[in-house]
Parts: C-alpha cells; structure tokens; sequence
C-alpha cells in the first residue's frame, strides 16, 4: 500500500538521516497509544547514533511525549540509552519504569484528558521535534494517522520540525477511521458536539504546514502485537459478578434496556467482561466510548452485537489485525479513532453516561484506589484515562483480583499507600469474591462492604481486626483508622515479602 | 413584602401543623446552600415535636439532605434531637459535626455536583418531604426560591410532599435573579448551553404540581448572618502571592488580559483575595463562576469591577444583606442563582477554563491534599463543590496558612492523613510564606517546591529530614515515601498535641 506525492518524494530520507538531523537536547512528540501507531525506526537510528557519539563524550538528553505508552521500538531503545531526561503521560515499559522507579529518568503522571492544556499553554518543556507514524501525507500537509490518534495532532501543531514514519502495514482504508477534532480552550470553547459515540465532529486527517515536515522515511514495521491470555478463572469470576450486577442496575432503572456506553481498561480483566459479554443472551448491541481497543472488541463482532466502538487506539494481536485489515472496508461504521481529549474529555463521559471498568492496584476498607504505586513509591504504569472516566462515568466499577504475588499481597487494605481515586468519585468494587456496591454508603458501611465482599478468606480476619481496633482507637468515629498502622501491611510486606 | 393568592390562602398553615404532618421515619430534602435559603421554622417545630413526643416513647429518625450546609435553625435543632440518621452531601455545624465524629449520624461526602444523580437514580434513601424557603408561589406551583438554588429543584421533583416557608425578608425582584435547569441524563443528555458566566438557561422558578403543595408558612425569620473577620496577615500574604501569580500568567499568556472567570471558596482567605483584587489596579472587570458569593463581592461591585457573580447562593452578613436588598432592582445582571449541579458542572467549569480558589486542611509534600478530615478520621465539613473545581478548572489553587492550633500544626506534611485531591489534579499551592507552582514538575521536584515555598519555617527542617530520609530508604524513588514514618506527624500530634 504505498503511497507517494511530489511532497513524500521530495521529503523521503532515512532513517539515519533524519536521525542525524535531531538536537542532542530534545523535546520529541511523538505518536503512539499503547503499542500503536508510534513510529519506531527513527527512535532505533537516533538510538544507534546517541550510543555511538556518547563514546566520544557528547552529551543528550531526550524528554519523550507521547500519546500514553508505546511500544519497545519507542519507550525501550531510548530508556536504554540512559539519556531519557521525562517521560509523559504514561508508560508501560520494563526499561523505562525501571528508570523511573530507580530515580534516574523523571516521570510525570497525568490525566490524559489534561495533557493537551499543559503542552498548549506551555507548561511543559516546548516541543522540539513531533514524529509520527502514519499512513499518508498530502502535498498540502494533510496527515492521515495510523492505528493511534492520542495526542498527535497536538504535537504536529505545537513543533518546529515534523518527521514522518509513512508506514505501508495497514491498508489505506484506516484513513477514514479516524476524526480529529482539538477545542479551542478559555473564551473561545464551545460545547463539544458529541451526543452518541458513533457522532464523527472533526476531519479525518493532521493539517500541518507542510513546511514544517522535515522528513518522511518509509516503514514497514507493524505495531508490536500484543499477546492476549485466555482469562483464568478470577478474571472470569470478576466478569460474572459485573454483568450480573448490569442486568440488576437495569431492572432497577438505573441503566437503561439498550445499555449506556462503555469504557474499559486495557489488560485480560477487562477482555474477560467482554468476552463474556459477547457470550451473553442477556447483553445485545454494545456501544463502546473508551481510550483502548482490543481483540475483545471480535467477540463483540462476531456475536454481532457491536454497535459502535470509539476509541484513541486499535491494539490487536498480529491475528487480530489481520482479520481488522480483511474487514477494514466492511467495519468503517463500527470504529472511530479520536484524539484522547476527545476521548477522555469529562464533558463527553458525563454527557454521555458511561459505564467505566478499569483495574485498580488496590483498594483500601473506605472505597479508595491506588492505580499507579506499587507499595506507595513506585510507578506501576500511570494513572491514565482511569481519573477521566471514574469521576464522570455514570458507573465507575474497579476491578482486581483479590490477591497478588501468591498471596502475599492482599490488593483489599486497611489504607491505600497512594490516592488516585477516591472515596468521594468511586462507587463499585469487584474481585474474584464478590461485588461491593458503595454508592451512597457512609464510610463504615463501606468498610464492612469491601471486606466482606471483595477480600480474599485469607486476608478477612485481619481486615476485621484492623477495622476493629480501628473502631476503637480512632479519634474520629467518621472515617476510623489507626493511623500507627494504617500502613503496616506495606511495611510489613517490604520488609518480610507477605502482607500475611 | 407578603405575597398571596388563592394557593397559597388554601394551604396556609402554622409550623407546629406542619411538623404535626411530618413522617417520624422520614427523608427531607431541603432548600439550603451554606447558611443561605433553607427552611427555619418548620425544623424547629418539628424538633420541639420530636423532643416531646420522645418523652412518651416514640421514635424517629431522619434522613436529611440539602444542597450544602445550611444555618443552626435547621442543621443545629435536628441534630439536637439526636434522631438524625444520615446527613448529605455537605455540613459545617457544630452539633452535627460532633455527631459525625462520635459516630452517631452517618455522613455521606458528596461532589456537589454529582449528588443530582444520585437522588434521580434512587441510590439513596427516597425524598418523602421536600421543605423549600420561597419568596413566592404561584396558583400554578411555580416555586421562586430564597437565597440559593442548591438542590432544590432535584427535591421539589422527588419528594411525595412538599412545604414551603414563604418568607418575607427579601424583596420580590429576587424572583428575577435565579435560573434553573436541571440537564437530561443518559440517552436525552445533550450540551449545557451555558459558553459565559452570564448565560441564563432555564427558568426563574421551580415548577411543582400544586397538588403536591400541602402546607406553606409564613416566615419572617432572616437567614443567619454570617460574620466576617477582617483578614489577618497571613491571609493577605496569601492574597498577595496570588494576585501576584496570576498577573504572572497573564503575561505568560497562559491567562488572557481580560481575565478568565474566578471560582472561590468559603471563608476569611477566599474574601481576602477577592479584597485584594478590589484594590489592586491591575485588576478590572472580574467575572465570577463559583457556588457562593460573599460580602466580599462588595468590594468588587463598590471598585466598579464586578461584571458577573454566577453563584449557588448569596450568603450575605447583615450589612450585606442590607445593601443588596437596597440595590436589588439595580444588580439583576450583576447575579445569577444556579442549581448546583450547574454551578458545579464540570462540562461548564472545563469549557470556561476558571481559575479556581479553594483551601486545604492539609497538603503533602507531593501535592496531595487532604480537604475533609483532620488528622485522617475526623469530618471537618465535607469535600463540597472543591472536587468538581480542582479537577476541571484551567488553574487550580489551593491556599491555607502554613501553620494550626498556635503552630502545633503544619499544614505541609510527609503525607496527607486522606486524599481529597491528588498529586494529578493540583496545580499551585499557596500559603503566607510563598507560593508553589507544582504543574509540570515531577514528584520530588515537587517535594522540594513545597517544603521550600510553602512549609513554615519552623517545619521546615523537619519536613526536609524526613524527605531525605525517605530518598534514602524508600524501594521506588519515584515517589519516595518512608512508609514507617509517613503518617508520624499525625500520630506525634495525636499523642502529644504537637507535631514539633
């Protein structure tokens, strides 16, 4: 599928070239959401070229912007040059959060909807260079991103330089999936006019000057494809507890019959809902407002009951894309690709409604979520579309299994060890074990809720009992905590290797 | 000021009657939004008929919602009573307060503009009574509500019953001064038409069939006052550092000449900064998108600078009250009353870009902020609209003296003891002795920001002890944390009464 103007033919360089042609002090904006759509040659070049001219004692230093993470031909080959100075807005990288979590690489972990206001009005280190892969380039600059819209269309504006990874892996009928639409902020912002998920508002393409592009180098190296698990069983426990707990919220009125619109995370949880969506009689024509698409979205396809998928992001498998591209001429009704403004903008999940799945890393007695610190002081991923969604959605519900590392971590605590959503803006918890529903529950109902529900039987006595002495050592009666111990679980667990 | 007509003469009632009508087990969703607008008299007969009625055996509870807190003559005499079972979204009360805490009446802490939805989709006990201060009614049961907007509408459509105290002590042109609209959800859901603080969207009055009307009492009893004290030094340092800061933006073209719209809190702090604006020349037609207005809206108006206050509620001191009612006529276009749901919405709040004002209990040294609890159990007044603001303005500031309890408090600590708002969401932090501006940085940058701008100086050593010792012992440095010691200052404070 190769496509070529007098402007790609006049622009076309190497990757070496383009590399060659970077200040070794750089601000990139680059494409990519999830391993898709991020360029990956002139990241590996400019790799190559960092690792060669540091031996002769020239100094780099990158900030790395992107969509959200990316995949190891972005995130990888440049942590590995140790010269990654801050990376934003989220990262899923081995690599780089080593980097991160070891002090040496600055992180900055934000909610995607909010990534575009801090590069618009300056906040952030200004963006040098913006690399992005796409499927086509017009002569008059308009770009036609691939399988990611994220926060490319911002970054084309925002740079001085533009080079563009023309990639031939996908067929040139992904040009039409995507609608690119930026709001104006302040005294010019107008209502987003987005009333249903399948509503197109903007233009299927990037304009830039084409002045600014620099360079286009031809690729034909696919997204990394990730790999799916089929779901174990707790992942399959998790997805019953949410659709019966669905079908009870319609038969209260609360949802209605034709549903409302879904997000959810990324990850095999959220697959399995799904999937056992796509299996139940009970569930028909599925609408999906999210940032993330995944094979799952097949079994939605397959028992013909999507009816629309609205996303930021196609993250197949390689078996998941190759039956995408066969479609691709057939599902242009059934995806749309948009920035992650749009979204994951709470102007839209509130209009909307929707109902929000995404993962929690624990969850403490009182309905607060830690997303992003393992043991309050490493970064896991980040916290991602997750505060976007939760805090608007209809019905927020995280999900997790009950327990982690073997047991010796229970993901129900006394205290959460960081905040990122709390107790005020969540409202359904799920594991394994059971739903807790908290929506208009004063705290110490929450606490007998969550326990009783959603612990795992190994760590429900010592729950209690840390509850119990709460009860009677705290202070306040409101929210009781016994503040000497609130944390000792994680202590404990760092300094012995169980929370048990 | 009296209003009549043949309504009104048919369902003319006393208080006692009234209270004699009232359920023993019942849920009353009354008018209110700080001490501005709720009902006065029939909570005190009701209350006087609860505490007889006790005496020969009976029992009762209620259920009491409003839109935030409300005055002693309602909060104050039902939590006397002892029978109040649940109190929503929002509190500031002595009596009711001490309840919370000794863990008598349960307390749900609500995002004021998320408590709409949840009466509508039957979370929370049903409304059986809705109690509304009124200026007018008509034959028709159009409802022209008091001093605030708050949650009325949402009650007066849910509650089975509804009583109003029609109330004497405001001219008549008040009628003119609220809007309400109460949006779709789900599916009918479409734009808020609101682009400038100055937008009217809906109607003057709430619309009730008159049938459901069973009882109106005259009132002449005024909302209580509140009382200002003149700022003290540290909050015109506060205002300072802020007035400074935004003027800083302005010319860092991140906020335009003509301003955006300002949203502040309650209380001494928010009135200095607004004083201060007053005063300085630098600042001109100011335009006001927040929950309350306070006498300090008076400095604006008399400085010739106020273009619009979109508020929730005027909560005036009796001066205030006083001059208002003098310029009513005159000030129409200078107030607009909104339903809370409106005042708060974040589709609203985004689109404008505000610049949002709030104050803290409590910051750590990462950015998080503790707004509701003190000393991590303890119900101070409740998240309120801070939530709604923080997340979704353009700039979002929080503002509180370094130093409590004559410096046995530091308001920066290691670690918040609850999490209100967190490091994703907060921008800028202010306290007398300087001002932090948090965006952009990552967490340890962070933490020397706060320690070195905004921590007293009598903490500071402390706080940069434990910092250091966190870098040194904590497993991720990310976000480095020395868990053992993390909420040390809270259980220093509980055992000693200082954290010195």
């Amino acid at each position: 599928m190769t496509v070529t103007n007098p402007l790609i033919e006049k622009k076309l360089k190497t990757a070496e070239e383009i590399a060659q042609l970077l200040p070794n002090h750089v601000t990139l904006g680059c494409s990519g959401f999830t391993p898709a759509g991020y360029p990956k040659l002139i990241p590996a070049a400019f790799a190559k070229r960092i690792e060669e001219e540091k031996k002769s004692g020239k100094t780099f230093s990158i900030n790395l912007y992107a969509g959200a993470s990316t995949g190891e031909e972005l995130d990888g080959v440049l942590a590995k040059t140790g010269v990654l100075k801050l990376r934003i807005p989220y990262q899923s990288n081995s690599h780089l959060r080593n980097l991160i979590n070891q002090g040496e690489t600055d992180f900055i972990d934000m909610h995607l909807s909010h990534v575009v206001k801090y590069i618009e009005h300056g906040i952030l280190p200004k963006i040098d260079v913006a690399i992005v892969e796409a499927i086509d380039v017009t002569t008059d600059g308009k770009i036609y991103l691939s399988t990611s819209s994220g926060m490319s269309a911002t970054y084309l504006k925002n740079a001085e330089s533009v080079y563009i990874e023309l990639t031939d892996t996908h067929p040139l009928e992904l040009k039409t999936y995507h609608d690119i639409y930026l709001p104006d902020h302040h005294s010019k912002s107008v209502p987003i006019p987005i009333i249903h998920p399948n509503d197109r508002i903007g233009h299927p393409y990037v304009q830039v000057t084409p002045e600014k592009i620099k360079g286009i180098v031809r690729s034909n190296k696919p997204d990394a494809a990730t790999v799916f698990k089929t779901p174990d069983a707790d992942c399959q426990n998790i997805a019953a507890h949410v659709l019966e707990f669905i079908q009870h919220e319609i038969k209260m009125g609360r949802i209605p019959k034709e549903y409302l619109p879904f997000q959810n995370g990324v990850g095999n949880i959220a697959n399995a809902v799904l999937a056992s969506m796509a299996k139940d009689p009970n569930f028909h024509a599925i609408q999906m407002y999210t940032e993330v698409v995944q094979d799952s979205v097949f079994d939605l396809i397959d028992a013909e009951k999507l009816e629309i998928a609205s996303t930021s992001a196609l993250t197949f498998s390689e078996l998941g894309l190759k039956r995408f591209h066969e479609n691709i001429s057939k599902w242009k009704s059934k995806f749309i690709i948009r920035p992650q403004e749009i979204s994951n903008h709470p102007e839209v999940i509130r209009r909307m409604g929707l109902i929000a799945m995404n993962t929690a890393i624990e969850i403490d007695i009182y309905g607060n979520v830690n997303s992003t610190h393992v043991m309050g002081t490493s970064m896991m991923n980040g916290i991602g579309g997750s505060g976007d969604f939760t805090r608007n959605s209809h019905l927020s519900i995280f999900m997790t299994p009950s327990l982690a590392k073997e047991g010796n971590i229970s993901a129900i605590v006394p205290m959460v060890s960081h905040t990122d959503h709390n107790e005020h803006s969540t409202m359904i918890f799920v594991t394994e074990n059971g739903l807790a529903d908290l929506r208009g529950c004063p705290p110490k109902k929450r606490a007998e809720l969550i326990i009783e529900k959603c612990a795992h039987p190994i760590y429900k006595d010592k729950l209690r009992a840390y509850y119990e002495t709460a009860l009677k050592v705290s202070k306040g009666k409101h929210t009781p905590h016994d503040l000497e111990n609130a944390l000792s679980w994680h202590v404990q667990f760092l300094k012995t290797g169980s929370m048990k």
